[in-house]
């Protein structure tokens, strides 16, 4: 199963894709879709919007996993996330790909094995659990492949259990 | 020109299409695009999108005028607007209509004559402006024409005074 786990931002949106394979995990590919802070927030959005399309067709993911919106942050962020989100989600929804939304806490809690994980310590584990020679950078394209490896987690537990029951 | 007007949300999108020649403003269209609680937010955002390229062909704007997002609400509205609102600006964009913002209190402001209006207030003088028989109905139909009539105002004397500099 290939999951492309996604970071929502207007700035910068990261990206990571993750192959499942029983156990076994490996990173593909990761990266992050930038957009130009002069730019009108609709231009952006096109940018991101492009960008995810294209990043769709390469990858061919079988689910798209991404961060759920968070509620302890400030309004300002909020709005300008929601934005770029809801531009990913419809996306997503148009190449016809599977969705899985995780909160922040599933996230740290899968990857780090505690809820108020550092940025830093995500990373760390992030490098652990793919086996990758070097940090992933930035923050974003790490916090992306952890959502991925969260989807690998919880996605694919959820369904083996569903199995087991019919 | 052809000014639509829209007031975004997820479960409701209100729009509203003014025709404005000089002094005279005409309401030509106003309704809702809905979508189904029960749905995920990426199929009610596909909705939306799919509801407003329909709309932008129908009525062939000159500009989108959109309510800018208000930094006084909780959160969890902040979020789920936020999408919308995402969708919007991108589908907008992607029709090559240029675009225009206003916060609520230059919406209020401009119809009502002070920022603190109440939807009734808004209601009232968006149907005496455009000499409407009836109260346009939902008020976010009401409100996205409030927002056209705002461009109309607002964004005319814009142009006109740059153009007056030249």
């Amino acid at each position: 199963m290939l999951i492309l786990g996604i970071d929502p931002g207007i700035g910068i949106t990261g990206y990571g894709l993750v192959e499942a394979r029983g156990n076994r995990l490996e990173a593909k590919h990761h990266g992050v879709i930038r957009t130009k802070a002069g730019e009108d927030t609709a231009n952006r959005l096109c940018v991101l919007h492009e960008g995810l399309v294209e990043l769709l067709k390469e990858t061919a993911p079988d689910v798209v996993a991404v961060e759920e919106l968070f509620f302890n942050t400030n309004v300002t962020t909020a709005l300008t996330v929601g934005q770029a989100r809801g531009v990913i989600l419809l996306t997503a929804a148009q190449a016809g790909v599977e969705l899985a939304e995780y909160t922040p806490l599933q996230v740290k809690q899968t990857v780090t094995g505690h809820g108020r994980a550092s940025k830093q310590q995500v990373g760390f584990m992030v490098q652990a659990l793919l086996n990758l020679k070097m940090l992933p950078r930035p923050d974003d394209a790490s916090d992306a492949l952890a959502i991925a490896i969260c989807h690998a987690h919880l996605g694919v537990s959820y369904i083996s259990r569903a199995q087991g029951r019919t």
